[in-house]
């Protein structure tokens, strides 16, 4: 596998270098919205310390991210009134990764609805806006 | 949500009512080879304390699982020759949960080679038994 490229856009978000619609942050985690949703209230849950995917991650990052995807799959529920919560983690390109910083997809479900295709379509910063907003609402009540 | 119901196969795997092919277990997790495979090498990795899915888990069980996810993703990838690995979670009937014991799958992938879809052929016993011994026998090393 290869090494971790501190030259991704997670890490550029992480550092403020990109802006992200941020959900939560904690020491040790960070969760923003994707900006290509495959379901509305789409949000990516990622370690701060670097690491490549799962295969290379701290066990301590892996447990707090876990800690993280649950707070923001319960506030997505609430927030979005979701009936399922389906959660993604893709490790090197064959299975499915493209952006080689550790993420975590959160995707809020409702009966009868599909996912969307991933990288389709970006979604309008003013929808991605309100969404964070209310999710943060969510986590902080 | 519903409460968590006991009269789960996963519940009974863990009881030693239902046989398995086990590939790892420690104090908190328990992981055994899928019977419908989505990917060749498809493993489940379930908590051992009783919960329907994330959303209602403990955060040591949640942590437990993560630690024991890595350590079968590693495994599978050497054992396999994996490219890669996608782990799927899934929340609830909308978000794809067939099976209402918390459960991780983790799916070996190979370049070019699309999942399978979902619950559809039930794997050889012989297979999945030689697999689960491979899987063993990469974890103890």
């Amino acid at each position: 596998m290869a090494a971790y490229d501190p030259k991704n856009i997670f890490a550029a978000i992480l550092k403020g270098q990109l802006p992200s619609h941020k959900v939560y942050e904690d020491e040790l985690t960070y969760a923003f919205m994707d900006i290509m949703p495959r379901a509305d209230g789409h949000v990516l849950v990622i370690p701060k310390a670097p690491s490549r995917n799962i295969l290379d991650m701290e066990p301590e990052d892996l447990a707090a991210v876990a800690r993280t995807i649950k707070k923001v799959a319960l506030a997505a529920r609430e927030t979005f009134k979701a009936d399922g919560i389906t959660i993604l983690q893709a490790n090197e390109a064959a299975g499915g990764q493209v952006v080689f910083h550790t993420h975590f997809h959160v995707l809020p479900r409702w009966n009868g609805v599909p996912l969307r295709p991933a990288a389709q379509e970006v979604a309008k910063p003013d929808l991605l806006a309100a969404q964070a907003a209310q999710l943060r609402k969510a986590l902080d009540g």
